[in-house]
């Protein structure tokens, strides 16, 4: 009867992580894992609520493809982010890449002997998390982030390049024109669609 | 006679100058004055036909919205370019900002004296058409890019922002599943409606 009930609450326990929470994404594994990290990454309330977030909400206010875009930018920094966390984790093999650099005096409870171990666990439990919600969803979105960080490279003092972006621009500035008329005939098409829809057909 | 015919061919000249070339957004002004510059930013053709654009065509290839996000990080790389190209122009005023470096040696051309005043006028004339262009028609994508752009600055090596990421996470996490989700069924709604009005209603 006891190794029964004992089993069966271990499932319960088992199924409760594995699950999300109900009507939500995040599973409670992963809330779980997060609370853990905060004990951790323990900062004051004064310094958690000073009312500048690390990430903007504004650009969610946008149409659902700006919201998907400010996304992927955002899944890419945790993944950036957690990557330097695990960086100075001290850890029995720590990771070789990375900056070794940390600002700010709340070091303390990062650099405790033995905490890399769990803490690590947990940070790469909630890094594949994160890398699995952007590859699976946000693939598209990914491929255009790596196009735009790649205008980011551009030579812009060399004097080949200046010269071959001169001789594109025509098509590019023409391609932009087109583009952007193209957007709002599609607004338009898709207005008078719904309005066709809305307005009963008459007899 | 003489005067009117010529007041005529001058009033073509500047029709001609001012309107867009029939059916296409880039004016003859503007494609005259990228014909000139190219004589002033002249490469060898080898150079210039080594199948390496500056700009990737890729993601022009995806849906409307993608693209208009790319051209404006391409729109907002020219702005940045021709500024560095004015930079170093050896105008009379140089402008003060910028970096003043520049890689290899095909530089001949553009430190010739005396070569400033006029090709710096046709770059500014270039950079205005740019900036308008990007101004007016995409703004809203120019508001996003500046939100990507603020995410690349955030400390990853502050303890004080790891710990603040990591409390705002199942928030974004669970808007970031949420926000695919909606995009997903967005895109049923309007196949659905699509089909709505493919499809001739029963009697």
């Amino acid at each position: 009867m006891m190794v029964s009930t004992a089993r069966a609450v271990l499932c319960l326990c088992v199924w409760l992580s594995a699950c999300p929470v109900q009507g939500s994404h995040v599973s409670a594994r992963m809330n779980r894992t997060i609370q853990n990290l905060l004990l951790h990454y323990k900062i004051p309330p004064k310094d958690r609520f000073n009312g500048k977030p690390v990430f903007s909400r504004e650009p969610l206010a946008g149409k659902v493809e700006t919201k998907k875009l400010f996304m992927v930018g955002v899944l890419e920094t945790y993944e950036k982010l957690i990557g330097q966390m695990l960086t100075h984790l001290p850890t029995p093999n720590p990771p070789t890449t990375g900056i070794h650099v940390r600002l700010g005096a709340a070091t303390a409870a990062a650099t405790a002997p033995g905490a890399g171990g769990e803490v690590g666990k947990e940070l790469n439990f909630i890094l594949k998390k994160v890398q699995e919600l952007r590859k699976h969803r946000y693939q598209e979105q990914s491929e255009l982030l790596q196009g735009l960080e790649a205008l980011g490279k551009i030579q812009m003092d060399n004097f080949v390049v200046q010269s071959k972006a001169l001789w594109e621009l025509p098509w590019l500035y023409e391609e932009a024109s087109s583009i952007s008329n193209d957007a709002k005939m599609q607004r338009r098409r898709r207005r008078r669609q719904t309005r066709k829809l809305k307005t009963p057909p008459s007899a």
